[in-house]
């Protein structure tokens, strides 16, 4: 049976550090940048716009009806951002019809949905968030700890509407998801063994 | 290390029958029923009246102002049921202080948060939930689709409302619990055994 697996996170869960060292306990792909990587060979794009484009729902600049008065394509960036979102779940398919693999963010768990992924959720508290993007985060020392629970929570947000916007599912809803594991106070290296384990029953 | 864990559950998720195989899995002690039989002989009260205190909230059956009016000891009801799950909680942690064990129901989540047990939480899709209830419970085969669905949903916000009301937190928010797992398509005995062995680990 194919071995495809989503990964879903909250800023500072340890998420990604969980899906990387559960693919290689799996042995099988894993993929994240990769995907970015690819896409800006694909399209030329360049990678701060893509960066921005990944965090953000597509809308208009300017209003319709200002952009028809002036004649202006204000269409023009919310088909781009459109175009990037659909690129990337071109190649999500395509890396997911090539071998097992695990792949983390960018609605993997929406867009494979045809091909019966593992769904994980990644989340925990907001103390052991704080800890963790400090343990991790190089941006995180210099900032106090209301501004990186702003930086948590915001991104979080961006995060939900993106996913919302194109799935029409609510991000973190349980019911989108196999398994949702808290990581608060867990070692991240022994939990993806364990969950490896798992995984491998399943 | 103590290991105590807890399962809340959504009706026809599979939880209890999850529960059950895995504290046979982990050799520990497993109990639910167990918990009102110990009640019962500790106060003397009747198997249905705990049964429907186990399911309601506490509200009083009288306005206060018509109770007081005709002197009606209004409260007696509530205070009862309180009583109620007053007693479980003590039942509940004097278990939880004996041996290793898997509590399922009854808020133990929260009952037990300063013994810091590992608390699951069981769902399912609602298709999946149909199907189990119709495999597993004798009730269900008089019952059509529209019926069984409503009945799934009236259990869950019963359990739903007598878990905020005595914990004031939100039942299956997975920030209550350490890890989440959705039994929909899966066989609850292959789901028991990877997760014994998962939480070995941990």
């Amino acid at each position: 049976m194919r071995r495809i697996i989503t990964i879903s996170r909250e800023f500072g869960s340890g998420g990604r550090e969980l899906g990387r060292r559960l693919a290689e306990a799996l042995q099988i792909a894993y993929y994240d940048q990769e995907i970015v990587t690819e896409l800006i060979e694909r399209t030329g794009f360049a990678l701060d716009y893509v960066k921005q484009a990944e965090e953000r729902i597509p809308v208009p600049l300017l209003p319709i009806t200002t952009a028809r008065t002036f004649g202006i394509g204000y269409n023009s960036v919310v088909e781009q951002q459109l175009s990037i979102y659909n690129h990337e779940s071109d190649i999500i398919r395509e890396l997911a019809e090539k071998s097992d693999c695990l792949i983390v963010g960018r609605c993997a768990d929406y867009v494979l949905r045809d091909m019966d992924p593992f769904r994980i959720f990644v989340y925990a508290d907001i103390d052991s968030k704080l800890a963790r993007c400090r343990e991790k985060g190089p941006d995180a020392k210099n900032m106090s700890d209301r501004e990186l629970r702003q930086k948590i929570s915001s991104v979080d947000k961006k995060r939900s509407r993106y996913y919302q916007f194109y799935t029409d599912n609510l991000w973190g809803d349980k019911e989108n998801y196999d398994l949702c594991v808290n990581t608060s106070s867990k070692d991240i290296k022994k939990l993806s063994v364990l969950l490896a384990e798992f995984i491998k029953g399943i």
